[in-house]
This record gives C-alpha cells, sequence and structure tokens, in this order.
C-alpha cells in the first residue's frame, strides 16, 4: 500500500524540524510539493534548502498545484464554489499520488508549522480517501506551528494559569470579540481586525514571518498608537517581499496591574 | 549577565526534539530538573536519556523542588495560599539560579511539550525576575506539545474549517460548553468531564501518554458506551503506572453526516 507522510516542517526556521521530521524526510521516495500563490518564491527557497540537508537520494519532486478558487462567488453560491473547489483540488492530490508513487512507495507532503492547525492538506488527503480512487495509509508528523512560535518569540505564554486560549481567524474576530476568553490567538486575518479592539485594555503580540531571518516581533498594551505602529511596519515589509504571514495574540490581562502603571513583569520579559 | 534557556522537549518522545532544542540542549553549563509528584520517575528517565545524548560535557544537573502547595485551602484563603506558594516557588528559583549559575553562565529548564502552553516554568521565571534578585536574560525554544501530539496521533486536524479551536482546562468544560466553538482541547483533566458530554453528537480523540511507548488513544462519537470505555483504560493504566497524563479533543461535527450513517472520512482515516 501506498504510505504518506505528512510532515510538519516548523514555522519557518529550518532548526525547528523535529527528529522525527527529519527521519521521516529520509524515509520519502516521492515529496508532493503545493504551492499556494505569492509567498511561493521565499518559501520554496527554504523548503528547497529542507529537502537538500534531510532527503535522501534519489528522491523525486512532484509540484501539485491548489486549484484556483472562484473567491468572487456570490454568497448564495458559495458553498457550491468550496464544493466545487475540493473536488477539483482531490482530482489533482489523486492523480499525483496514484501516478507519480508506486504502489509500495512513500510519498511526502511538507507543511509549514503544524498540519493539525489551521491547514488544508489533512482534508484534502480525506477526500482522496473518501474517493476510494487510490489506496493508501497515512501518517502524521507533528511541527512547531506559528502560534508555539510566536509565544516563544515574545517569551509568554499562550494562556493564563488555569484558564482557556482560543485559536481564531481574523475574519471571526472581526465579528466579535470570543465569548469566555481572555486570551486569543488570530491566525489568516488579512484585515488586522485587531485594530477594531484599541483602547479596550488589551496587550497584543504580533509577529511576522515567525522563524524566519525576517522576524518582526512587536508587542504592547493595544491602543490607536501601537494598531497603527503595527498596520504600518505590515504594510511595508508586505509591499518589500510581495507577501505577508503574520499572526497574534491578544490578551486581557486578569492579575492586577503594578501601582506604578508598568505592565506586569511577564509582558516584559 | 546569566542566559536562561527554556527548551521544549515534546510530547514525551526523545524524536519530537527540534534541531533548535538539540543545539540549545548542547549550549547549557547547568540544567535545572524541576520534579512533580508521582509522573517523576518514567519522565524523569525519560529526560535523562535525553541529557545522556544531547547535552554536552561538563555538565550539571540541579533539582529544584517546586514546593508543596496547599491544596487543602478554603475557598476564601485560595488567593493567599496560591500568592504564597508563588513566593516560595521565586524562592527556590532564584537561590538556585544564583548559587549553582556562574554570573555568565548558561543554565536550561527542560519542559515537557510546549513552555508556552499550561507550564508554569515561565511564570516561575518571571516572577523571579519581578524581585530583581539575579539579572538574566531568557531564551524560550518551542516544542511540539501534547496538543499537536494528540492530532497527529489521531490523524485529524485541531480545527475545522475556518472555525476556532479552543484549549482549556477539565475544571473549566465541566462548567459547561465553551460559547461559540464546535471543537475544545481538554488538558489536566483528573475527573473526566468528558463524561457529562455524553450523547450530545460529539466526537471524542483522546490520548494518554502521548509521544511514549505506553501511549494510548481511543476515539469515536461520544456515547455512554465510550465514556465507560475510556474511563476504565484510564483507571487501569493510572492503577498500573501510578501516574497518567492524558488530553483530549471533543468536536462537534458541522459536516454533514454521510447517508449510511458511517462517520466522514476524516474521523476514520
Amino acid at each position: 500500500m501506498r504510505h504518506i507522510l505528512l510532515i510538519g516542517i516548523g514555522a519557518g526556521d529550518p532548526e525547528q524540524l523535529t527528529l522525527q521530521a527529519v527521519k521521516a524526510l529520509a524515509r520519502a521516495d516521492v515529496f508532493f510539493l503545493v504551492d499556494k500563490g505569492q509567498r511561493k518564491q521565499d518559501l520554496a527557497g527554504l523548503r528547497q534548502l529542507i529537502l537538500e540537508r534531510h532527503a535522501e537520494q534519489p528522491y523525486r519532486q512532484v509540484e501539485v498545484r491548489d486549484p484556483e478558487r472562484d473567491r468572487g462567488a456570490a454568497p448564495a453560491a458559495y458553498a457550491g464554489a468550496v464544493d466545487d473547489w475540493r473536488r477539483r483540488r482531490a482530482d489533482l492530490y489523486e492523480t499525483a499520488m496514484r501516478e507519480e508513487l508506486a504502489p509500495d512507495g512513500c510519498g511526502a507532503f511538507l507543511v509549514w508549522g503544524d498540519p493539525t492547525l489551521y491547514d488544508s492538506t489533512l482534508a484534502a488527503l480525506e477526500e482522496v480517501r473518501e474517493r476510494g480512487g487510490v489506496e493508501f495509509d497515512c501518517e502524521v508528523i507533528p511541527g512547531i506551528s506559528s502560534v508555539s512560535a510566536l509565544a516563544a518569540g515574545h517569551r509568554t505564554g499562550l494562556n493564563q494559569v488555569g484558564r482557556p486560549v482560543q485559536i481564531t481567524t481574523g475574519r471571526r474576530l472581526s465579528e466579535g470579540w470570543p465569548e469566555g476568553v481572555d486570551d486569543v490567538v488570530v491566525m489568516l486575518d488579512a484585515h488586522q481586525a485587531f485594530a477594531a479592539y484599541t483602547g479596550t485594555g488589551l496587550w497584543i503580540y504580533w509577529g511576522a514571518y515567525i522563524g524566519t531571518p525576517d522576524e518582526i516581533l512587536l508587542s504592547g498594551p493595544l491602543d490607536d498608537a501601537l494598531a497603527a505602529r503595527i498596520a504600518e511596519v505590515r504594510a511595508r515589509a508586505r509591499a518589500e517581499k510581495g507577501w505577508i504571514m503574520d499572526t497574534y495574540l491578544l490578551r486581557r490581562d486578569r492579575r492586577d496591574r503594578r501601582e506604578d502603571g508598568a505592565p506586569p513583569a511577564d509582558r516584559v520579559l
């Protein structure tokens, strides 16, 4: 049976590979490379470096292109457009797996961050399996997510003692603050949804290109000045590189502020 | 200045160390080993194996014992008891860092999982810094959390497409289902809070000793039978080993079930 490895390769620092991922890279005969839009060039270079260091010859690389999605579909047609897109994507993955991988071969998909958090590769493989056109088993190698790398870079915890943390999207945050949580990590936010929350007593820990040499980290009480500064830094970086990936943690601090108004020490460690 | 490394060493599989963690282990002169209760023996053995493989001689090991916490304090005295415990813990960490680490030395704390998720070491270091008795800077090396390892083991995502996931505690889950989320990861649950949610259409992905050779994974629709089975497996494993660490994901599936009543393919991949 075909064996598929779904390997988390970390948030962007090749040193964030686990030993388990390094071994998995050495097992694969074929690497299926899925490219996504503009960030292609920089990240593909990093991924290539990872393959050169850890994959074992002879190995082959096969490009799998995620189909274009009709993002202009009217809301009423949205579900249909997504279904159609998922079908076309499963077609492409299935064809690649059947035609490029021997029936007893080992293929690998490399996933930035962690394959179980806001990544669609696992879902695409599920769709292929559901269709039954190609038999395979699957192994998932966890990776360092940009969420972990963000918190580590800021040297702060994701949660406060005994309290929950929610990971959500920019779109959902723009619909309102999630109920019942003081710590919210936001992914996939193209529109700086945090800007709607200035002056509400939050702290922000923001990061872009996390783990890479271009990493930018900014943090502090979320007031208008900091929101504007993040928006400006973000726009400039995006214009220079042609793409941006950013993530942030918003925190409502439950502990008493110090009497001198200084932030609690864990905010500045 | 003293340099402190807070190194995430993964959920329990020594192969889950990142290359960055391996390099960090080789940099430390002193390892501060914090032991926590009964799981001490097994986990201390695993940690020792990690040190033997990756630490560079000469290095020293210093045991730091988390102080006993007065868990019997009446609710009214609870905050005071916690404050007192935090103060004593900071005393111990500060003393260890000052007396066992040279003023220009590099010390390391090894943390199971990820240092930024439900771990108290970062908070303890913050308390030491706040007191000002010993100067140091700090670097956090992210690790594979038991949350990532759980989802990878079950080959399922933590979130559904475009939807949030909340990470919380057993105590909070027992107070009610979190608002606005369909995917909830539960940590630190000594009382199987999931048992209150049988028959509500949830799926559970449960795991114990994740990443270790003793790993146990169970999943399925959360009905009384499965809840009872998990409780039984858990009790037996705990009795045999003397300790247990378990984590689970509860999912309310937003997608249509297939007409034949079979679970969606991503549940059985």
